[in-house]
């Protein structure tokens, strides 16, 4: 029987339930498949930040770096400023691990509500490629006031280093700025999955960028994506500008096979994603290093006012799950999960209070777990 | 009589027809309630700068910027590279005229179909507030390659000035990299704007943000937006991740009451905004600096290929002409003109075929000068 060593971290509000449920679909499709989970628990987030003033230590960092794939919850607490769990953890681990892909499949499952007229599960079915680990998530900025600033601004990464140097002049009373950055390296690699995802589908590959106004660095992301297009003859192109996609995503959905987008866009145009697939509750995400270690989650948030009562919808981290275990190379436990959603949601009997349903978080896992069995 | 001079740029593709349109509604307005309105021509756009070279002259700016506001059709040419006209003549009039605020409406019109499930008139009723002139939208960047580079970026406006000396280092083959900056004033003002519209609807102000993550720039604006809320003590306000803006304008519309913004996440969430209160076809903005020089234009495009053919929708173009005319201080008229646009579709006689009618353009545009005669 293969072994997978796989760690969790449940994180904050619901997610140590949420991931719970998971963890026992993914029990129950290895016993149909043939493998076995061993689940290492990790105690990161709020509770354990401000108990030990431990984010994630470079020693946890090494310890998962010795594994595939993290099964992750949700992060986020309201004793705590916005970003400190988000930046301290979830884009830590994305950029310790160098997991350059951030994929979100936008699909429509049968027998779910979307909020669009006139769409169904034909019209929702693709996959958007958010980069991962640049632009401006790098993290670089600051403030300047009346006056002389100097600032020395780092980038450290394995593929490359950057160090920005900067002599601030203002008149202005005071002054905040923000540095994005792309390199050849990094959006090379994400055209390259991309257009290869894109080959394996339906040879459609479109991009988004706003290099009419943010020339400089866009300008690069879509030369990079024709250079990087020139080897795939068959992928049939197209240039969006990122409002225009918040557009056509909510107006032709149909029109999108696969999407690849710089990260902070990719942000914001996945969760008007998950919105049109039947909302956050059902949009799962894997941050993925091809080479390395990924790691999936729901990409919802923590939902701090449901935690520990057992009520939140755990479809979205099953569905993580899912792509957790396709990664590990079980393509058929995977796409039996899906199934098992999907007929989940159809019959109707064991959902959540968000999907009109009365079921509790752990009945709808025991429910899928059932189903796996019954499916696979 | 009043007498309003009120200069024209017709621009590129559908931009002339639309905007010809738009006048006829005015000067219909005008013939009831009495003023009257003297058009001022300007040939810019691609054509204009095909032939001469000249996107907008110093000069240009000087006369145009002895008017109050400036009626604007559409820029864009498939001739050109993307971001000349954009830049050159759009982007270029907003920042040199400082008009601080993009105004955009966001309300169904009874009668307008919206794509989203369940939403009626009543629950689409918002305005977003974009900041214009700041942000990633002050075009500075560039590109480095291995080795060192340095660099003097400037931005000049009247408000304040500042410099940012780059020296970079990298060891990539090659980066790009764009800087976005907020000032203390810019933000001030625009908060205060958006705190008074407020103050004159229902009290709710919702500020848009990416705090967690690009922290520098849009901590910055968190803390300026809760300074200024400090002389506002009667709205209520709300911090909002512009991913999850996303998410609510389709789930929740009915929750926003006026939304203020950074500039790009500003023109990716007014373009959805666009899409649910029905489209492109039905959007007005406004680039306003409240006590300089303004300019009204639909949100779309040029739309090339539908260029003199007569079938274009003027209604965004002719709503945008009552924002104008409101601007120039006559509410009357420009309530009159929504009145009639709103009577138009009701009616479902004269609509253009993006409206599942059969009429021209300039159908719609007779029709709807007739309205704000029989309504006036
Ligand atoms: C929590 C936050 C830092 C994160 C992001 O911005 O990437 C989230 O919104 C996401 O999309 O995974
Ligand atoms: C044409 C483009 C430069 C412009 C912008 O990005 O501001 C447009 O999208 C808008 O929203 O007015």
């Amino acid at each position: 029987m293969t072994q997978y060593k796989v760690p969790v971290i449940g994180g904050d509000g619901i997610g140590p339930e949420i991931v719970r449920e998971g963890q026992k679909v993914l029990d129950a499709a290895g016993e149909v498949f043939g493998f076995d989970v061993d689940w290492i628990e990790f105690p990161h987030g709020a509770d354990h930040y401000l108990e030990t003033g431990e984010l994630v230590s470079d020693e946890t960092i090494k310890e998962l770096g010795g594994y595939k794939a993290i099964y992750l919850g949700a992060l986020g607490d309201p004793r705590l400023q916005p970003g400190i769990l988000e930046k301290g953890i979830l884009l830590k681990l994305r950029f310790a691990f160098d997991e350059y892909i951030n994929l979100r499949p936008i699909k429509l499952l049968e027998g779910v509500e979307t909020p669009l007229k006139g769409k169904t599960a034909k019209d929702i079915d693709f996959v958007v490629v958010r980069e991962n680990t640049e632009d401006f998530y790098i993290g670089i900025g600051g403030r300047a006031k009346k006056g002389q600033k100097k600032d020395l601004l780092e980038v450290q990464r394995d593929l490359y280093s950057a160090k920005f140097g900067l002599d601030i002049e203002t008149d202005s009373e005071e002054i905040a700025y923000q540095i994005g950055m792309i390199s050849k390296e990094g959006t090379k690699r994400v055209m390259e999955y991309s257009y290869d995802l894109a080959a394996k589908r339906n040879n459609h590959l479109s991009s988004v960028d706003k290099a009419n106004v943010l020339s400089d660095i866009y300008g690069f992301w879509r030369e990079t994506f024709e250079e990087v297009g020139k080897n795939y003859p068959k992928v049939e192109t197209d240039f969006n500008y990122v409002d225009a996609v918040t557009m056509w995503f909510v107006k032709n959905p149909e029109f999108f096979d696969v999407v690849v987008t710089p990260n902070m866009f990719g942000d914001i145009i996945t969760d008007l994603g998950a919105m049109i697939q039947g909302g956050l509750g059902l949009a799962p995400g894997g941050n993925i290093n091809p080479n390395g270690t990924s790691m999936f989650e729901p990409i919802h948030g923590s939902a701090p006012k449901y935690k520990g009562m057992d009520r939140a919808n755990p479809l979205a981290t099953i569905w993580a799950g899912a792509l957790l275990i396709e990664t590990l190379g079980e393509k058929e436990a995977a796409d039996t999960i899906v199934k098992a959603i999907e007929k989940n949601i159809l019959e109707k009997k064991v959902n959540t209070v968000d999907m009109g349903g009365s079921a509790k978080c752990s009945e709808v896992g025991t429910d899928i777990a059932r189903l796996v069995k019954e499916l696979g």
